[in-house]
């Protein structure tokens, strides 16, 4: 079969945009109830087709973590389902007035929250995916192009079919949601190249497409970067609390960018909080520096790379720091702008490490895991930015949107 | 001399970017007022090297419009730095706390507007835009990299000298204000490149800068494009109002982005209108297409490309529409997206204008000219974006911060 090219695709979507950004809140949360519907009526097919994709890379030779990523079954079916629905109870962002005011010479002048358009979206294996990031990109009256990898191929089909079924249930265009199915490595650059047609690209993988993007990219994107998250143990931490905070930054989801990668430890509270902290995380593999490993012998020597390395494993980097200032300055050297924490009780401590790191999330006792869509209040997530444009940190339904200045006037002319 | 390698300059501005987004308003607004003054010290000096570029650009055969803009006097001086005045009297966007809340688990949460750390920004012959983007930069807390042309580079040398010594005086980081004196025409596409030290771009230039940054950038930017911008007169217009505007908007500054391209009249309206239009645009190049030349049999024919163009001159592009559907088709097709006019009495028509037309300023009634940051109240401009991420239309200062999340916590972990 013949895929469509993406220059037809993109005209699609833009043409579909247009209708989309003037649909009211109502027509697009209906649609997305079709959407659930439509997905949970096709579950038996949907299912058959995400066999085939399972089927293909246990053949090839795929880890455990991407076949789980990959497969679907009847409950989590029911929960992208349900991710819809929840996204049609949120507040729909278009519209907004973000702020308005009378000049001087009466022109009345307010700024309102309209879409981006077209948002392009490539991501990893997961199927899940195909359906956030549609019902996202819909309640914000963005049409969308879905750009999944060639291993979920027969899953994101059979459900963006289903997804499609719903918006054209529901009398909005069909190609609001589109999906590309020419997943051959080159087309990355294609797409990624499709100016006049993307309005916002979002990138969401490795480091590869990452780079990619930045490469090659001549639309705008928002990038959801790595995560090289820093947990600060400052000298006057409280151990208990230290250690909560480690160990769930670390071990309870170690395979998620917000998850802790480096802990660094004030040298007055090393030879106290280290071993404490060592056998809590006992499953986590450690690599240290100099100071660590007079402490903590058992452990093996971390090298720079490690340092700067987001492991998304169970492999924690541990440096012992001579005071606040050189946490920071580690911070500054390693992050890539994440989440970054510190337990302390010091109130000078905490005032200093939240103003001088420079970071989408800075966190004072409290978990990297919080770093998050849902956890901070927006209600769901298509992604987090590393970038300082547009959007820094989770982004919810209102990053997916713009602003446009309306000025009103009475025949104003300027002098 | 030799030039410092941009990579140098890259790390001695993001060096400077720390110290500098903790500053607080009084030390900034010091430096600001200090940077005034010395410009006004060095008037002798900057007026000479000025003297130099003009007689290069005289000599090289450059037009009228072009030395005007380069050419400096006692005037426009005093304005510079009365425009560096100004700035230190904005308030400062740094600090703003943007929202906030409490999430169930207790997690403080709030929003904190910070500092974007080194801005880049190239630009054309104009030695004043020198100090203005200085201040802007200053103001908000970030490192700027300037990029001015050769065509300049005496003035600005001088001109940046003099701020610098203004901002050593107020004990700020000398090199938050840095000039790139390397000018050759190669560079460019090396400091759009310069990822890790640029956080935020800001091209300022014709169609050929904004298409190297477009193939070249690897570092995020905002990119102030082009404005071909429409004036609809719509049915139901008021005749005079429409006359002051499209006056207006051609006659009043041609030479600017915000100036009108393209006049579109409706049909039912039109062998009124265009008689009356056309006298009071009086010294205006018109072209039009076949209706318009129906009514006004003097006017050249308009090929496609006037209705792509942005002249930036006493001319302009007409053409009939016969409805106001077709006067937002025609905008969808050829606007840049920057401002666009409607003149009408009709409440349907000034909604729906507002709401379909996709632009960063849409104006019911008043002339494109007021899409300018002083116009709409945010005091200063370091340009204007016609790109929807991060900001579009006016950037003031907000538009040259970030934000970030600052999470306050007691030890809440992830469950």
């Amino acid at each position: 079969m013949a895929t469509t090219p993406l220059p037809v695709l993109g005209a699609r979507a833009k043409s579909a945009s247009r209708a989309l950004a003037l649909a009211p809140r109502a027509a697009k949360d209906a649609a997305l109830r079709a959407a659930a519907s439509s997905l949970l009526d096709a579950r038996r097919e949907i299912l058959e087709e995400n066999a085939l994709d399972v089927e293909r890379a246990a053949a090839a030779g795929a880890g455990a973590t991407v076949v789980d990523r990959l497969r679907l079954d009847e409950g989590r079916l029911a929960s992208m389902a349900g991710g819809l629905e929840d996204v049609a109870r949120l507040p729909d962002p278009v519209g907004e007035v973000v702020e308005g005011s009378v000049r001087p010479n009466g022109l009345r002048v307010r700024r309102v929250r309209v879409p981006l358009g077209v948002v392009g979206i490539v991501y990893e294996n997961r199927p899940n995916v195909t359906s956030d990031a549609a019902a996202l990109c819909l309640k914000s009256g963005n049409a969308v192009l879905l750009r999944g990898s060639a291993g979920a191929i027969d899953s994101n089909r059979a459900i963006a079919a289903a997804i499609r079924r719903g918006v054209e249930d529901a009398a909005l265009p069909v190609d609001s949601v589109q999906l590309v199915v020419d997943t051959a490595h080159e087309t990355v650059v294609e797409f990624v190249k499709l100016r006049g047609a993307i309005d916002c690209l979002i990138p969401r993988g490795g480091p590869s497409l990452l780079e990619i993007v930045r490469e090659h990219a001549t639309v705008p994107y928002v990038m959801d970067g790595d995560g090289n998250c820093h947990v600060y143990v400052d000298s006057s931490a409280d151990l208990d609390v230290a250690e909560r905070i480690v160990v769930n930054a670390k071990m309870q989801r170690p395979s998620v960018c917000n998850a802790a990668e480096t802990l660094l430890v004030h040298e007055a509270i090393a030879p106290v909080a280290l071993p404490r902290l060592a056998a809590a995380l006992a499953g986590v593999e450690l690599v240290g520096d100099e100071a660590t490993r007079a402490i903590l012998p058992g452990v093996a020597p971390a090298c720079e790379e490690d340092f700067a390395s987001e492991f998304l494993a169970l492999k924690l980097a541990v440096a012992v720091v001579s005071s606040l200032d050189a946490a920071i300055e580690h911070i500054a050297r390693y992050s890539t702008g994440h989440s970054e924490a510190i337990v302390t009780r010091d109130y000078a401590a905490a005032t200093r490490f939240t103003r001088e790191v420079d970071a989408a999330a800075v966190l004072v006792n409290a978990s990297t895991r919080f770093v998050d869509g849902g956890e901070l209040g927006l209600g769901a997530e298509i992604g987090i930015s590393t970038q300082k444009l547009h959007a820094r940190g989770p982004m919810g339904l209102r990053e997916l949107t713009t602003v446009k200045y309306v000025v009103e006037g009475d025949g104003q002319v300027r002098t």
